[in-house]
């Protein structure tokens, strides 16, 4: 029999997304907690994450309620390391190819996705950084996608990764969400863009990640605008 | 008959010292390519790198002088994807051990190093920001580490990229090297902390680390300690 895993979330991280994806993936049994980040429960730093961070998870001890953690299960964190401990743990699922160069290569895409993609994105819609920074490094990934298909041709870590963002950048541009006083149709225009000749095989692309059935079970779009709403304000003018 | 390998580096670069040690690890037949991050070569760019970043590596394609990297060769790069690699690619080299657990774990402090010690290292030493900032992450780290030996027992990846970075910040702190008006003593006061009550285990690693034959082997002090001092320039005042 497998070890329990409880993985420690909240819909609003991609990156705690991201990691559920792969455990749908890999037809993973594991129980899920989550809790808002604005009301972390105190446990959860003291029995499972000392840093407090999403997401996190328990590997093996007894099978305990997630609010109870055992001192007998390993905890793990960071959103790569659990995607790689996934990706291990399950091979059947193929979540990383078999051939090293491919796997180079899905390793390669999340990096950017998260040390430059994540970033550009936040900056601007947090903070105002100039948006081109973001297209720039989504035309740096569109240029690494195959013709079709997936980052290494199978669905990988590299595509969860990724889905989990480009899907709230999506409810941010399409509700004009921000909090450095864009005009009313900033994130339309941004959007325009997204959608145009530049972005052509990026559309597809994101139209494959968000029909994926583990991405599709995993998402509910409508309650994470609200809540994207509540946290970042309505538009600030 | 294995494929080639290429390794394009720079000695400043601690990044690209620790994919050599992991080369050297395992012990790969390979080619290195050093040039000064000051003075990259064109071609480098053009058929290497796109992102012009260190390290790279070429990896397969026909047997060329490194500076005339073949369009045949895959082109790989950045530190962490390409220590990934090495690991999996030389599998008898243990640079990650067997053990799931143990893996996610050398990952986990390879991913503290690469996203919380450098930036604090760096900070302090070019932008001023608060030693403790750097004591924190460092006190972190050495509550991860076993009693004795390396951080997931045997020597990994995860050893291999934080000697990168302690063994540079050595030479920044024994030579006073700093480019925002350090008092003469500054670095000698972040050693006598590092040496002492606060960091034992911390040092006893650090020795560790710095016996090993593929971090001696591949590590020039004086050298390095000379370049530092060009990049950095002196003492400021």
């Amino acid at each position: 029999m497998p070890e329990q895993i409880t993985l420690y979330t909240s819909s609003a991280s991609p990156y705690s997304h991201a990691v559920e994806i792969a455990l749908v993936e890999a037809n993973a049994n594991f129980k899920k907690f989550e809790f808002d980040l604005k009301n972390k429960p105190a446990w959860f730093v003291s029995k499972v994450n000392p840093v407090g961070q999403i997401p996190a998870i328990t590997y093996g001890g007894p099978d305990v309620p997630p609010d109870q953690p055992s001192p007998d299960s390993v905890k793990l964190r960071e959103s790569t390391v659990l995607l790689e401990f996934i990706a291990e743990l399950f091979p059947g699922a193929g979540l990383l190819p078999k051939d090293l160069v491919l796997r180079a290569k899905a390793r390669l895409f999340l990096e950017i996705s998260k040390s430059k993609l994540f970033p550009a994105w936040f900056g601007n819609f947090r903070k105002g950084e100039p948006i081109e920074n973001l297209f720039a490094i989504l035309e740096h990934l569109q240029a690494m996608l195959p013709p079709t298909g997936f980052v290494v041709g199978g669905y990988s870590i590299a595509d969860a990764y990724i889905a989990s963002i480009l899907s709230r950048a999506d409810i941010i541009f399409e509700n004009n969400i921000n909090t450095n006083g864009w005009p009313d149709d900033e994130g339309a225009r941004i959007l325009e863009t997204l959608r145009g000749p530049r972005f052509v095989r990026l559309a597809q692309y994101k139209q494959d990640l968000f029909e994926r059935p583990s991405f599709k079970s995993t998402f509910d779009k409508a309650a994470l605008t609200e809540k994207y709403k509540g946290y970042f304000g309505p538009q600030p003018y």
